[in-house]
């Protein structure tokens, strides 16, 4: 099969959410298929941009269903906006597969499309661009969203004594991996830490709420790793009650505290957050501190060289 | 090496280029570092995005000086915004790359943004996000430019008896591939078969006369094959006179025909195009017709499965 049968393929299974449909054309004004796609911004928005890049058994397990794989990237790209604060519009998509995937399973790509499909629907946004290459698997996504002119919501932008504040339960993925439920037997079947892995959900829902932040980042490497981030940006440390710090039910405090893989939020805010559990304070003093001992702010690093 | 001190080397060696600069700053509100990045659009402008992937081996040979891969990388990329007639603002960049390379080269990341940044100075555009994961080498770039609203050239709307134009001689980087001249042993002293294939021009020089234009396409996938894609989105057939095709010093007419990695631009155009070469014309009747004799469109697919 040719790549342009593929392409057609895949955007047959985006749906909806390909911008070739009447709903994404009111702002995706030229769809695929040209050189480059067309987007009419709003106006006196700014732009928000992302990209990243997830490989076969780093970042994903090779043989999962390809619709969770196809789901997760892209939620797990969009985070990235929902942390700045933005509301997403449209994502390219750049995908690595051997043809030997496609002689074990003929409509993989397809599988993968409906996944993303869905991911971009419950984001509101389109797909609206693409690339396919042969080669070891990987897929790429550029995500890009809006925000209204000086709202987007940096990480460097936290005070001491603002509350520090995540949007919902933690450890769930990590635990996922460290029990080894990456096996899936039913799409329908998840257990719950299957879907804390597989499902994550990009809080846009959190939109209002999180503008009332002062500082936010996505937990993509770990709690402890991502307060790092944020402590440094905003040249302040923390205190954390370890007890206060929600956990998916069957993760330990460690998985919330190093697991990597969550995509929940992390905020940093002066003004309590409903939906939002407190766990800690930014401080004057720098370091990072748990229930009074300092603690190390490493997590996942992607490149051990 | 841990991932957060090479990504510190890459925005050190992109200098200028990275948007961390003062002169970035003026467009790119939030540099790289946070979740996303930031950018402010020219007013009444619409946005153009396109992602391409280079794979070591498939894309750019492996052994070529990093410099050289990541000027092409970008260039090559930045071509599909110059054939929608877009002015190129910024990109997003993901690298896969193996520790091991590290080992052989410690610079090799730094060198690799050295080019990308000749690159991004020529085209007045800054790289601005990024993405750095453990993996078989591989460069994704998204890039994004500016049309103002309604000016995007696309490849669908050319019509019978417009004239056909390109923006260079062709065949000069098959002939690099084919001739084996990928060996590069000083980037001072590059062949000009070599030059053709890593030093690639996105033609944004030719900006003003493009918009004359009534259709583009970037010669990436070889020039029979990217005309049939203009014939097809325009519903038109072609006749091409081989003698008028301009061949690059070395190349023959075949390595122009079939041969990909070109970026330069295939225009219809009603008016003559300055500094265009004109090759032929836009039919009503469908099929591609080289000195009264038919062809087939074939060139390079990216996917053979």
């Amino acid at each position: 099969m040719g790549e342009f049968a593929l392409i057609s393929d895949i955007l047959e299974a985006l749906g909806d959410r390909a911008a070739v449909s009447p709903q994404a054309m009111k702002t995706v004004v030229v769809p695929p298929g040209d050189d480059a796609t067309v987007v009419t911004p709003t106006p006196g928005w700014q732009h928000v941009a992302s990209i990243d890049s997830f490989l076969a058994n780093v970042h994903f397990p090779e043989k999962a269903p390809p619709e969770l794989i196809g789901y997760r990237v892209l939620m797990a790209s969009l985070s990235d906006l929902a942390a700045m604060a933005a509301t997403p519009r449209y994502a390219l998509v750049a995908l690595s597969m051997e043809a030997a995937l496609l002689k074990q399973d003929e409509s993989w790509h397809c599988r993968l499309a409906l996944g993303m499909a869905e991911a971009a629907r419950e984001a509101d946004m389109y797909i609206c661009g693409g690339n396919l290459s042969q080669g070891p698997l990987a897929i790429t996504v550029s995500v890009h969203g809006e925000v209204a002119e000086g709202c987007a919501l940096l990480r460097s932008t936290g005070r001491a004594g603002h509350g520090l504040y995540v949007s919902g339960t933690l450890g769930g993925a990590s635990a996922c991996l460290r029990l080894g439920q990456t096996n899936i037997e039913s799409l329908d079947n998840l257990t719950p830490l299957q879907a804390c892995y597989f499902r994550p959900k990009a809080r846009f829902d959190l939109l209002d709420e999180v503008g009332k932040a002062s500082a936010c980042i996505d937990i993509s490497d770990g709690l402890l790793q991502d307060l790092g981030h944020l402590c440094d940006a905003s040249s302040c440390g923390a205190k954390l009650q370890g007890g206060a710090i929600p956990l998916a039910p069957g993760a330990t405090l460690e998985d919330a505290l190093r697991g990597g893989d969550e995509y929940q939020l992390l905020l940093a805010s002066e003004v309590p957050l409903l939906g939002c559990q407190r766990i800690g304070q930014l401080t004057e003093e720098a370091g990072i501190w748990l229930d009074e001992q300092q603690i190390s702010a490493d997590g996942y690093n992607h490149f051990h060289a």
